[in-house]
Parts: structure tokens; sequence; C-alpha cells
């Protein structure tokens, strides 16, 4: 193919998704606000384009959205339309929908009325709400691009849907859209030759960050009935949720199924994929996770999926952290640093005890990951890009250089990570010997990645999020606190230990990134999904960041 | 190295293992059954070599052997003196031990009654239970050739133990020995350059199978006291206790650790190598089982083991069974086909529903899994081979002409198996439409192998077992019946399927087998151990065979 063509094909295919816009939705650019208005973060709920019922609608938790629907106060048809208007002015000012089906999305609203109407019973627990995709779902009747010009039509339509989509709509979900994404999933900034660049709410100078950047930046405008499913690899999920301050769990594998969802990598399993809930509240977050795991018999069709009910956790009353605040490698940017100090303070204000954690083998487990994403020698990628020969994302050149690893070398990674996964294991159990109640410590938490914000094409460390990708580790994100330029100032002394770590900290630019998200991630062991989602909602309340999107941003 | 030297180096580590045999035990050649006597089930508690307490010991179950113990009526050291006694007479039947270690088992023991006269406690639920185990074991101080001479003297000894057995060890366990092997486990025959094939005591002439064919042909010996582990990654479980007519689980991966043990295909993950208890007893793997998934805590020190308890499960008192005559590829042996028979007619006479199951893919999950375990083109194997320059068998030959496979076509393969599983699953579910209950199907019955009995170098086809490593689901055997040469006769007009149906059929000889184990296969769905656990327990007293090994074999 020509380049021509590469360039034809996006653009019809753009052009598809505009016209499912609803016109009297769509405001005019002189309307919207100029490109150098950098927060847009209330512009929707402000700017006037939303009735107050659309307001109320789109800022109620999912458990009131299934309350008010179930009294018959709210039908799921104007449920699905204010949150599809909110989300289109949030797409004039993010750019993050990829897949756009209001209509159907809203044709489906229609009929769980009409048969609540007829049968008096809610389809499930996820009667009439609407959900967020992240592109990589396969939803019938739509495409799935994973920023791929190559699968702009290929298939023009789904016929099967991902089976937690066609689960979640058992259920009763709704769904309208799906979000951005960079090529193949594989970058973490959300652009592709499709759709460009899903730019940050919080700063639209800066990244919304990826893979589920286009999620991230819509949740961030959506109010609080937000719920999105994005995935992560390597930190897809709490990469982008960091850089919007949203709640997000990265799941064990197993837990929620990935099956019938389009990969980047397909195939890979020596790290594995997964899926999880990302949301504006933690209230939300858990809902999802308990509906889903309980009501959704996963593991009946999906033979990877295991057959763990949602088990109650109980915390004890002093809690035990360890924090990590650098890595070693690269140092994080100072209001990250100040996030985490201010974690900690508020943890020992309250009576919790807080310990160091030492970032047992980060580098060598990063890098295996990398070597794992890569060991196809970018055979899958290349194929996809050659579609239309598209040209390569700078991030993405590793796959273009890499080569087909002989499966005998694979092996050996792998020997090599489950020995460091079991070494990682025993760190853990060991801080007995360091904490008062002679118990593990409850949760670590660490940085999500060196940055509080970062401007395009500058995001190049992923060790924070990866290492638990490695270690298939259940890990969430949550908000804290936003950069101000005022105090969050570089460190002119700093004294570098590596070209990471000096490229990372002198790109820092307090007035680029100012007003930007700054969270942190808490990690729990394997399988610890219920643990790590209590210990969430028990330090955003402790750090008072838990209702964060309900307060002023 | 020359070919000198492995011949060597192999005698010298037979020598050392001769060495730790206990002279006043061992009987002198002539006194032995001679080599035409194939039969040699019984030998051991007729040939008066073992006292009569000796005998009332090894014919307790593990909790009957763990009541007495704590009643003080027979000390551990009694306990392990008689296991090893009827082990020793074992070894001089079928050639089936390995690594001897008797004087640390017994010392071992000697401490247990110790620890129990002083504090008036037991150590766990394993206090004073000798267990035997599979060569791929590390045990402290020992070493383990997993059938490579060059891993004769390297290490020499062990200085950590694999978890289970340290695990084990701690909950009371007694560890004597270890059982032989066939090279990197990868034969379903136990022979090797150092040790020799061990034979099979249903009919000497026969294999013990393999891998854990050192382990059934002892168990077989060893009365109702014998609970030993083996390991699974094709058939390595189920096979030698098929031919043996014993009772095992190959658990799904995850919920027995496999951390710490010895590989012949280290790295490998395509397929899970997972390990399992082998027993003369239900009662003695259902202790097994229970007691260290409930007690060993694996998953605080294996990060690949799932944090799920031993679970309780109600079968519904009207079962209802799928069974699978024959695979379409390979024909059982007549003796097979007449215990599948009896199974299904005993199953129907009390009322059970039988219906008929579609061996859906398993020719090509059978492939996949061979392509897997081929996948580093033999090089991790030929590596441990040319340590000494040792032949190979012709059974490994495959691993010779292998090539190392491009991790892009592992990925493809992998995408392959996936699919498959997830139909394989389906079809589970749809049973529904054929049960009269309207539920899914409880387990599937099939044959273990197309072999009651097989002779020496004649064991070619493992997709019975194969097919449910591919899919990790939950697989036990249990025993029906034994060859009678005057009713299994070959059908002389069967028309064979293709090659190796032609070559196995053809090579089916009913005098060679006279006297050999029949046994079935029981499966259920992934990790569901409880129940398939279950299904032996109930489909074994329907069939009538739930005390084999207490009755006439």
């Amino acid at each position: 193919m020509t380049v021509a063509d590469y360039l034809d094909i996006a653009a019809q295919k753009r052009e598809a998704r505009d016209k499912a816009f609803i016109g009297e939705w769509l405001i005019p650019d002189d309307a919207l606000p100029q490109k150098d208005v950098k927060d847009v973060l209330t512009w929707a709920i402000n700017s006037g384009y939303l009735a107050k019922r659309e307001v109320a609608i789109t800022e109620s938790t999912l458990d009131e959205l299934s309350e008010k629907i179930k009294n018959r106060e709210w039908t799921a048809y104007e449920v699905a339309m204010a949150f599809c208007h909110r989300a289109s002015i949030a797409h004039q000012l993010v750019n993050c929908l990829s897949e756009v089906f209001f209509k159907e999305g809203l044709q489906q609203a229609r009929e769980l009325d009409e048969y609540y109407e007829k049968t008096n019973q809610l389809k499930g627990p996820f009667h009439g709400l609407p959900i967020s995709l992240k592109d990589n779902f396969n939803v019938k009747g739509q495409a799935t691009t994973i920023g791929f010009v190559g699968f702009s039509f290929n298939p023009e339509k789904f016929e099967s849907e991902s089976l937690l989509v066609s689960k979640l709509r058992e259920l009763g979900a709704v769904f309208c859209f799906k979000t951005n994404v960079p090529v193949a999933m594989m970058m973490p900034e959300s652009t592709n030759h499709i759709y460009g660049n899903t730019v940050n709410p919080f700063n639209r100078a800066t990244t919304s960050g990826g893979s589920s950047g286009g999620e991230c930046a819509l949740g961030a405008l959506l109010g609080r009935c937000y719920l999105g499913l994005g995935s992560d690899i390597g930190g897809s999920l709490r990469i982008p949720a960091s850089l919007q301050n949203l709640f997000t769990l990265r799941p064990s594998s197993g837990r929620f199924t990935t099956y019938g969802a389009r990969s980047g990598l397909p195939g890979l399993e020596s790290v594995a994929s997964v899926n999880g809930p990302i949301s504006t509240t933690m209230e939300n977050l858990e809902f999802y996770c308990k509906n889903i795991v309980n009501h959704g018999e996963q593991w009946l069709v999906d033979s990877k999926c295991l057959e763990i009910p949602w088990r109650e956790v109980i915390l004890p009353e002093k809690l035990t952290v360890a924090l990590l605040k650098d890595d070693g490698i690269v140092k994080p940017y100072p209001a990250i640093a100040r996030a985490l100090d201010q974690v900690e303070h508020s943890l020992k204000l309250q009576g919790h005890e807080v310990i160091g954690w030492n970032p047992l083998h980060h580098d060598r487990l990063t890098k295996l990951i990398g070597a794992f994403f890569l060991s196809d020698g970018g055979k899958h990628c290349k194929e996809y890009l050659n579609l239309t020969g598209e040209p390569v994302f700078d991030y993405m050149k590793p796959y273009e250089s890499a080569s087909d690893l002989p499966v005998s070398e694979l092996w050996d990674l792998q020997t090599e990570r489950t020995r460091l996964c079991n070494e990682y294991l025993a760190q853990w159990n060991k801080t007995c010997e360091r904490t008062s109640s002679g118990k593990p410590i409850d949760a670590i938490i660490t940085p999500v990645s060196p940055y509080s914000g970062v401007g395009i094409d500058k995001f190049r460390y992923i060790g924070y999020t990866a290492v638990f990708n490695a270690l298939d580790w259940a890990a969430g994100t949550i908000p804290v606190t936003r950069v101000d330029k005022r105090i969050d100032k570089k460190d002119e002394m700093y004294e570098p230990r590596n070209m990471m770590d000096a490229r990372t900290y002198d790109e820092y630019d307090a007035d680029e990134v100012d007003g930007c998200a700054a969270s942190v991630q808490i990690v729990c062991k394997r399988l610890q999904e219920e643990k790590v989602v209590k210990m969430m909602k028990t330090v955003s309340r402790i750090v008072g960041t838990h209702d964060y999107w309900s307060s002023s941003k």
C-alpha cells in the first residue's frame, strides 16, 4: 500500500465514526474552549450545554443510578442519553472516543426499560448502567482497531463480542461507545494514525497516557457515574488512571475474563494482559468487581478464569504499609514525591505503621517483561502495520528492530522470572520481622510512574508498574493531589543515577505540567484483589481523597 | 566425554545407592522369584521376609497409621522401618528406587517420636507418615538425576529441597527414598542409563510406564499405607497408575506446588507440569489433598500457587457421566474396552445416566502439546545428555531432531490452544441439552491409554491423557480389572484407521499382557480437584474397586 492509502483508510474510518455522533449535541468549534485552555475538567458542567438533570444523572454513582432506575425515577434511556451527551462533549474536549454507537446503546437502554415495564424485573445487577469500553473489547456490530489502520474495516463489524461484554450485557449493562488507544496498546500514550492523540483534561498540553488513555481522559470528564473497562499488561490501566487521578484496579490474571478481546500481541503468555475497572469512585469500582465476579460465571466459558468468588476481607485496625518512594532507577517528579510524603504523613498521623520497601529485582523484572513483549520479534505487530504500510511511531520502534527469540531462550527467561517472583514474595513474607504486629505488611505503596503529568512524546519509564505485571500481583491507583508549579520545583542539584534517570528528570518542567494529576499505587499479592480494593478505599479515606471526584478537583 | 565415562559414572552412582540399602534386608538372588515369574504382587507378603507387624503396618491406611501413632500403639520409627523394609523387597522385585536414604528417614522418624514424647504434640497432620517421592523432588542432602547420567553427582547433594517436600516435612511426613524415572521424565517408560528399567509387578515382562513408573511399581507392592507423589505433564501420573491399577489425581496447575522440583524441560510454560498423589486407597489420596492444601500454605512461598482451600463437594444422587470409549485415533485394547463396558454397566445398573462424549480436538490438542514439549528444539535435554555423552533412547529421538521454534510461532500455537480449550469447555456446558437433569455432566470417563499393559519399548500413544494436560483439567484414574487372556482376545478383523492405530493394535498380544492392570480415567473441569476426587471415590464404589488393594488383586 502507498502512504496515501493508509491516510485514506484512516480518514474514511474517522468519517464513519464522526457520523455516529448526534448532531444537535455537537458544539461549534468557536464555542469550545480555545486550545490554550489547558484544564477542561469542569468545562462540560459549567458550559451550560448539559441540562441540570443530565448533570444529576452523570454525577450519580452506579449504586445511586441503579436505585433510581429501580424506583422508576429515571429510565435507562435517559441515563444513557445523559451519559452519551456528556461523553460527546468530553470527546470534543480531549478526543477520547474511537468507536461511537450511541444509537445502538440508546436502543439497548430502551429495550431494558420495556423489559422492566413488562416484567417488573431488572435484567441483572447492571440493569441500565452505562459502561465505557476500551477499544480492545469486541462489540457485536462494531469494529476494533486497537490503533492499527489496517484493522479499520477488518472486520468492519464483529459478529460476536468479548465474553466480558456479553456477560455484562446479559446482566443489564449498556454500551454506547469505545475509547481511543495507542497502536497495539503497547505505547504509554494514546495515539494512532486513525484517531490521533487523546489529551489530558487536567492539562491538555500533556498526554492522557496509555494504553487506556482514551478511557481515562473520558473518565475524568464523565462524573461520578463513570465506570470504564481498560486493560493492563505493563501499566496500561494504572498509568493513565494516575495521570487523570482516577481509581483503577489491575487484577491478577484469571479474575476477570479477557476472552474474545483483541490483542496487539496475540498468543503472548509469558506475561498476561488483564482487564480491570477504572472509575471516579471506589464505590463504582467495588460494585463492578463484586457483581461481575459473583454473577458473571466467567469460568463457565473462559477456561483461563478462576472460580474464586469475590471474598470479604477484614483489614486490621492498625494498618502496616511498606512505602517505596524511589526505585533507585528513575526518580519520581516532585509532586509524586510530595504525594507519597502526604500518604506517609496521613497514615502515621492516624496511628498506622509505615516501613520501607526494597525494590528487589525491579530493574531485572522490568527488563524481562520488555523482553517478553518483544519476544516474537515484533512479528505480529509488523504484520498488522504492514496491512496498510502505516509508519511506525517512535514508541514502537523496538518492535521494528526486535528479533524473533528462539523458544529455548524464552524458557530461560521464564525460569528466571519465576525465581525472581518467588524471591519477591519471600521479601513480602519477611516483613514480619520488621513490623510491630509480627505479621507481614498489608500492602506496598509506590509511585505509579515517575510522572506527575508528562508532555507529549516524553513518557519513557514503566518500571513502577511493569514489575507488578511480571509478578502478576493485584495493584490499584488512588488520587492524591495535583501539581502546583509554585511548590513542585525541580531540584536543580539532583544527580541522576543513569541515563534514563537523567533524561527523565531533565525533562521535568513544572510550568508544563502545572495542574496535572498525582496519584499513588497500592499493591497486594497475587489474587488479593479484594484486599487491594479494601486498602484503596481505606487509604484514600485516610488521605482524604476518597471523595476526590465529588469535591473540587 | 567418552562412552566409557558415562557408564563409569552411572556405575558409580548405582553403587552409591546400593550401599544405602540395609544389608540384613537384602534377599539373596536365588531366594527371589525367578525372572519368568511375572506376577509378583503378593510375593513380599507371602515370602515370609516381612514380620507380621510389618505387614500390619504397611497394610494400614494413612488415617489408621496416624491414629495408631497418636495412640502410641506404633512409633513413627517402626512405621518407617516397616515401610523401608517392604520398599527394599519391592525394589529387588521390580527395580523401582533411585535415591535411597533409609538412614536419614529413620533418623527423622526417631526425632518425631522424641518430639511427641517430649511435647505430647504431633508435628502436624502427617506426623510419622512415610511418603514416597518421585525422583524429581529435591531432598536436602540427596541428588536428583531425573534419569540423566550427567546429574548423578551434579549436584551430589541438594542443599535445599522442593517446597512440597519441606512443607510436608514441617507437617510431620517422613522421607526415606525416591523412585525411578525415565530420562528427563519425558518417556512413557521408566528407564535410564543409571538405574535401568522399572518393570511392572502385575507382569514383569511389561513396563511400569512413565514417567512416574518407579513410583507406581513400588506403590503396587507397598500395601495400603502407600502414598507417593509423582508428576504429570502429558500423562506421567495417570499412565503408570493405570498400568498398576492405582488411584492417582492429576490436578490442575496451581493446586499443589511444583516449586523447587527438578525439570527436564525447565522454563516450559505453554503446558504446565503438575504433581499429584498416587495411592492404593482413595482415603490416602484424599487425606493427602485435604491436609496439604489446607495446612501447607503453599501460596505463601510459591507465587504460582492458588489460595483455594480444599472445598467440600456434594454430588447429585443420580450421577450423569459422559463416556468416551474410543477417541477415533487409537483403539483401546480389549481389556480397556471391557473395563469401560463394566463401568458403564455398573453405573446404569445403579440408576446413573451415561451419555456419549465426542473427542473434540483430541488429535490437534495432542499434537499441540507435543509441539510445546519440543519447542526449545530439545536444547535443554541435549545439554543435559551432553554432560556425559550418554546415548539417546528411541523414545527421546524427537528431542534430538526438533528445531528451536521462533517465539512468534509459539504464540500462534498458544492462541490456537486457548481457542480449542474454550471450545472443549463449551462442549461440556452443552451436555445440558442431552442430560435428563438439564444440567451439564458430572464427569467424563475415558481410557487412560490404549494399553492394558504393554511390553517394553512399545508404549506409543499418550493422546488419552495428554489432551487433559493441554486443557489443564482435573483428572484421575481408578482400577477396574485385570487382563484375562482367555477373554481379552484380539479382534483379528479390526480395520485400523491410521498408522498409529494399526501399529498399536497389531502389537497387542493377550499372552504377553496377561494379568496386567486395566484402569479408567475420570475427568472434571479445570480446578475441580475436589469434584474429581469425589467422583473417583463414588465411581470406584459403584464399580466395586474402591477396596481394590485390600481384596485380592
